[in-house]
């Protein structure tokens, strides 16, 4: 490392050096580089759409970009340990990498569920400005680095739909006894609501909500949803994502194995991070309305929506739990905090804003026709 | 190239046919690598905020990325052509790059202003999901390729302000005779209200407001606005953004120059301009409110909403003036029919997600408070 290191400050300072000419080329000198070939587990099913296809994507991208001096190889949920084992096997130094969603970490150290996405919290957008320019990223780093790992926010799922459920919801009331499948915060706040909550990894739901070992299950949205099957189970559809308005998902590498990258290796996995973080979310965008219409005029689901009485009442459950969850843990008070206030200014720019626009362009004008 | 391409082919070969093992490394063949050097002009100010710095960001992470071999030289806008010349100095060979906004270049390519934004159009988390899904990208470098050269979204405002105005404006009556500093398609909606529109790069919008020889300009958002002191020549702040929702920002090159890359530096290029897309994003997100207060408290700006009526008449004016444009140019017809089917699906999709959550998260609720 050393030597390298001179040898690329002296090419640094040649060209620094010279006057600036258009395309032109010299070569450089040839240096011996290092092959690295990492092993990665996602917590989704192999290629699962948009999660495990954006954890396939972060590995192309890195090898395209490195030429192949960084090769991840990717397995699927169980391949090699169980889904929710993922960052045990990559901090025991398994795997060096991994690919889930933070709130899956939460007996490991509670925070992480408040850096996946807090109920009644931000958006994708607001989440995405809060990890660079809000200190976002530098907290996710202290909360990983208790786990050994270094953090890159991974793929954003956007607001997601609350879930599945065999009866409609009419009030608060309507939670108390139901086995529902909600991790994170969310399910917390389902749990304060009288819900039996569990959490299980994706490809166990299908199989647990057929088997009525539980009545009601989210997962994320009708791009997802569709695809695992769940209208198979369940009638009705519920919104809006007040659990999940922007599930942050993580990519976790071992420090031990980042540490032993060169300089532009990290870049390269920090930069592939940050362009399948936006092609996830982009891709949920797209597809959602598409499944959704499917949903509904195909197989018949009831999609329906939340009263304000009784999103007004789970947002003061949301409160509660917070603050409680914060008052007994250092780190979930720093990061929390931390997002409470970004959040308050976040809103006021996105009302004048987003929200703004997306009022007026629903306003009663003749707009463009294609052709 | 030829002997390269073969060496590549056989180590990649080599990778793919061993068993994976954790961490193992092994020295790559050293090979003589060609480094590029290009310039880079922009329409900004050299290292203008969010915008400027963009650019500059593009080019360290294509550095960083690269270890070098490919060298990017910034320069603002005026340093090596005019602002609005950049386009013909990378058509003509005289840069490699260029970063700007779409609607700088439609008396070369009309269909330049679709690309940009359609005012009553899509947000920039649509706008994304436009390219990446939707088929953008390819349109978009088909058009660029009338100009010869390579596309990238590099950079987006999200939703902006209308403006600086030194009058209210209580009706669509209100913008008859304005002399009004408005690019792309919303300057011509305006136009068709009756104002006397002008485009100008952003260097000069302030002397011009200053000496009178405009009453009114748009730029961008509160964090850009205040960087270039427009609340010293206009009292009236505007919003919303019907105008401009969310406004591309383009990553120009030579196709003569791109066509020299070998393919690590070209999905270099590519995923360090989707990082740096959704890091300006994220900077106006993080930034807007902040400077918003400022203008208010500081400054005493006063920020208004245009009334529903006038956002009205401006969404009929929006579908004429478009609608005309469409019809006497195929490629326009081309883009905007695009567009016009992607943004219905999102706009359902966003109506039952992102809008129904934002309202969620505006009821009246107890929420989690900072310590």
């Amino acid at each position: 490392m050393q030597r390298r290191s001179v040898i690329k400050s002296l090419a640094t300072g040649a060209v620094a050096g010279g006057a600036a000419v258009a395309a032109s080329t010299f070569p450089k000198p040839a240096i011996a580089q290092q092959t690295f070939r990492w092993r990665m587990q996602t917590t989704w099913p192999k290629n699962f759409p948009g999660l495990g296809t954006g954890a396939e994507l972060l590995a192309r991208l890195i090898r395209d970009m490195s030429d192949g001096r960084l090769q991840i190889e990717v397995f699927g949920a169980g391949e090699i340990v169980p889904a929710f084992e993922t960052m045990d096997a990559v901090e025991g130094g398994t795997l060096e990498m991994g690919h889930g969603a933070p709130y899956y970490w939460l007996n490991k150290v509670p925070a992480t569920q408040f850096i996946a996405c807090m109920p009644f919290g931000m958006n994708a957008q607001e989440q995405n400005a809060w990890f660079l320019f809000g200190g976002g990223q530098e907290l996710a780093d202290k909360v990983y680095a208790e786990m050994g790992t270094k953090f890159f926010p991974s793929g954003n799922t956007g607001t997601q739909m609350m879930g599945w459920f065999n009866k409609e919801i009419h009030s608060i009331e309507d939670f108390r006894g139901l086995r529902y499948r909600l991790p994170g915060l969310g399910g917390r706040v389902a749990a304060a609501a009288g819900a039996t909550v569990v959490n299980l990894p994706g490809g166990e739901i299908p199989p647990a909500l057929s088997s009525g070992a539980i009545d009601a299950a989210e997962w994320v949205g009708p791009f997802n949803d569709l695809a695992f099957g769940f209208h198979q189970f369940a009638r009705y559809y519920y919104g809006p994502g007040w659990h999940e308005p922007a599930t942050v998902l993580d990519n976790f590498i071992s420090l031990r194995a980042w540490e032993q990258l060169p300089n532009d290796l990290k870049r390269i996995v920090e930069a592939a991070n940050r362009a399948v973080n936006s092609t996830v979310l982009s891709e949920f965008v797209a597809r959602n309305n598409d499944a959704l219409e499917k949903l509904i005029n195909e197989h018949n689901v009831q999609q329906r929506m939340l009263n304000d009485e009784t999103l007004t009442a789970l947002g003061n459950l949301a409160g509660q739990v917070m603050n409680d969850l914060a008052s007994q843990d250092a780190m979930s008070r720093e990061v929390m905090d931390n997002i409470l206030r970004f959040r308050k200014d976040a809103m006021a720019w996105s009302a004048l804003s987003e929200e703004a626009f997306s009022r007026a362009r629903g306003l009663d004008y003749t707009y463009a026709e294609p052709a």
